[in-house]
């Protein structure tokens, strides 16, 4: 039974007159935060109506835009849900975090940095292979997982193991994970998929092999984004494939270029919500370029949405997916990035008119994921565990994100200056030009730090230098300053401390 | 507490008065249904007695094989059990699907062949893709798996998860792992390497892909066995390779035959233990003649040891390896027929020579296998229990060899005789020239029976045709003979069994 929601603009316009000395909230993260105080505390329940933007914004006289974003933001976190004409409601399904229970800790009081720093000492091959050393990136803050609740639910799915559990699995993957896979994506990324179009892969490597073999041949050219994931033109030359780097500028992949390259290729690989490594989003423009290349070449865009689900200061921005209404884009996902990568656990959603073809290539290639990481996901998603730890991560990751850029500034405020970018899950340090970013992440690795340089990620574009550093490990502030320090000395020792002049970031 | 099942027979036989425009069902098929549903909706309970195949036989005035045909293919599925002069039961440790109680089917021990034979009418793609219908090939004995002593390790590993544990695992595999392998292949196979040449891989595909990209280039030539098992020359091809398919005869591969057809090939790939599916073993002089050819071509030779392990008639022979001084072969292993498939494990041996070149390759291909299964299997290893399931299995699956093709013999002893094979895990019943071995592999498939043709997994010789049945999930000869009389109504609806003259077995 809807309720009246009249008393909601002025319970909003109150979060305007913030106390003086904390900097105000954009308008649209006040609104946003107001309204989901009041759905968690149960001012709004399941089923009440919220007022269209238009007429809140009118009320409010502010932008209806920012209005709109407030909603989009609760509505991609799955608290409010649209109704056609109805307009929008409180979720009906909606389940709050259990967090008065005291299940989990947000945030453990391990220093996560230093154990790792110590691990990674102890086994210096780890470095080139993936280890967890200070600001490594594109990993998970692995000391705020709830392990207590994944263990619990693992030694459940273990003791309830049938003969059928031991067959080879479905090489498409469980289906009742598929099944939890098509409804998150409909609930947080705008996704609309059966459960038969998700195929489950072994990581992101396995789901672009899978995707060369069922839709490309020997020698078709792919676009790649240029800085890009080094990965992507490695999997695609492997498999036969020329990789043709595409630049990527304020606005992400530049489409024009693209076209102007390789007219006629037939698949362009992008990390539309931030692009990796620059974290910029791709604008609708270009979302919209592209779509239309791809459906006047019969193309096929891969939209790999690895951290899709982090963005900071504003709503996670709806998948390129959710636009593609010709059924061009396939959508790659990953548990890596959300929950952990030891698990070995990804996916692709593929057109419907594909999955005939996906399901002959899987057979041919892929060895199937074991049931059991398939059936505690499965579990844990059911549960509702994963809707509240991706939530508990966006909170943490903004928190990190805004430490790691304050212990970096507060250090190296005379070298360099960090702008935190809206997403993703590293910071860019922008270096002068005509220093070696190369030179100064070698030296930073030979210090037992984390680094990557910007340059090691370019092909055709001559970037400016840059450093990559992954932040969601860095626990606080005080570590993030600590590193700093090291940083500082590095840059002393390597002379090129009085060299940086300025700094800025995407 | 077993009750009366007196009613049963009028139960039954009112399966055979189908309304008159549906084909009517074979009778035990009508038999096995009516009985199965009574099992689940729990009309027959854990320990209700069903009666005496005779006895039914006699009330209903139908034969009595036709009876216990059914019970064969119930009892198969794990509804039944016999417990010796008790006669026949209702599994005592039955647990049926909590589907009424709206749980997820997928944590519940369902008996495993009916419900995947039920998957497997709704997934024609299924039977060729690992399903369990009786006489399945290449599965393990299901239900002698120590399924609470892996429970209790899976517990404990996951209980001592580390934030180690949830990093990408190395590409090469658990270090733990590779030495536990690497010992057991010294102690069972004779194989001796260090943990560094172990790459565990996700199953034998993968192993092969892996081989590929490590030491072979496209349109390289390969040999392959004729007959053999089908995945080999798929991957290759899929990988841009040319299988170039060599016959076996008694002797195993003809390697004189190989070097006509393919003198510079770059690799062969053989399975000298119990050629797939002939069962044959390489012997002494072909496996010296295979050795010298690679040496002299400097080609690679990947012994694929699926089921080395399971010779019943005399010790398990040592592997082609461990004559190899030349560092020619490349041992190829698996835990999906010694433990079970779905964890998706398996591993290759490389020559020390050629590790780095496939530490690279392995980066280049592989998504890594999830530490927790890798974890488990290193603890099932280390605590002695992989080499006690190891011995029971050889004990277990030599008297089911024996079961199985006294219970064939013993029903179709007019048309067939079957002599056991000294290993592997299938029995080879020959059919007459003439006869369409896939024709009645086909029929057998639609009445609910795994069968696999060998002329499906012949190249270019011209085999005698022939059946290849599993046998290591067929519990007893009284299970055996049941299924029999299945074949021999197939045989005779399918008007083969008067053209069947003789068989025999390698």
């Amino acid at each position: 039974m809807p309720t009246s929601t009249h008393c909601l603009p002025s319970l909003l316009l109150s979060a305007q007159t913030n106390s003086p000395d904390t900097p105000v909230e954009p308008l649209y993260r006040q609104i946003y935060t107001r309204l989901r105080l009041a759905i968690t505390q149960q001012v709004l329940k399941p089923g009440d109506r919220i007022p269209a933007a238009r007429a809140l914004a009118q009320e409010m006289g502010i932008a209806r835009g920012t209005v709109e974003a407030a909603y989009g933001l609760l509505q991609a976190e799955g608290y409010v849900q649209t109704r056609g004409p109805a307009g929008t409601i409180v979720s009906l399904n909606l389940q709050l975090p259990a967090r008065s229970r005291g299940e989990t800790p947000t945030v453990s009081t391990v220093p996560a940095v230093s154990m790792l720093a110590e691990h990674a000492a102890h086994k210096p091959g780890m470095a080139s292979n993936g280890s967890t050393l200070p600001f490594q990136m594109g990993l998970p803050a692995l000391d705020s997982f709830p392990r207590k609740i994944w263990a619990r639910l693992a030694a459940q799915v273990i003791r309830a193991t049938g003969q059928e559990d031991m067959l080879y699995p479905p090489v498409e993957g469980l289906h009742s994970l598929r099944q939890e896979i098509a409804t998150y994506l409909q609930v947080s990324r705008g996704v609309t998929c059966q459960p038969e179009q998700v195929f489950i892969t072994a990581g992101y490597r396995e789901t672009l092999h899978l995707f060369c073999t069922a839709l490309l041949k020997t020698q078709d050219q792919v676009w790649t984004e240029d800085p890009g994931y080094p990965a992507t033109a490695h999997v695609l030359t492997h498999a036969g494939m020329r990789a043709v780097a595409v630049a990527v500028d304020d606005e992400g992949l530049r489409v024009a270029q693209g076209i102007a390259l390789a007219p006629t290729a037939r698949a362009a690989i992008v990390t539309p919500a931030h692009q990796s490594p620059m974290c910029v989003a791709l604008s609708l423009q270009r979302r919209l370029d592209l779509l239309e290349w791809a459906i006047r070449q019969q193309a096929w865009i891969i939209e790999d949405d690895y951290d899709g689900e982090y963005r900071y200061q504003s709503r996670p921005l709806p998948a390129l997916k959710s636009l593609d209404d010709a059924q061009r884009v396939l959508y790659a996902g990953t548990f890596s990035k959300v929950l952990f990568p030891g698990m070995r656990l990804a996916y692709l959603v593929v057109p419907p008119s594909q999955v005939p073809t996906f399901q002959t290539a899987a057979r041919k290639v892929h060895s199937g994921a074991p049931l059991l990481t398939q059936k505690i996901v499965h579990q844990f998603m059911t549960q509702g565990h994963f809707a509240r730890h991706l939530q508990r991560m966006r909170k943490l990751y903004g928190e990190r994100r805004t430490h790691t850029a304050n212990g970096l500034s507060k250090v190296l405020g005379n070298y360099l200056e960090i702008a935190p970018q809206p997403g993703g899950m590293h910071l860019i340090l922008r270096l002068r030009k005509g220093l070696s970013d190369r030179a100064i992440a070698a030296c930073m690795r030979v210090h037992g730090l984390a680094a990557n340089a910007l340059s090691e990620r370019t092909i055709g574009t001559s970037a400016a230098p840059a450093l990559l550093l992954g932040f969601t490990n860095i626990d606080s502030q005080a570590t993030a300053e600590r590193l700093a320090q090291m940083i500082l000395r590095i840059l002393q020792e390597t002379s090129h401390a009085e060299q940086i002049c300025s700094t800025q970031c995407t």
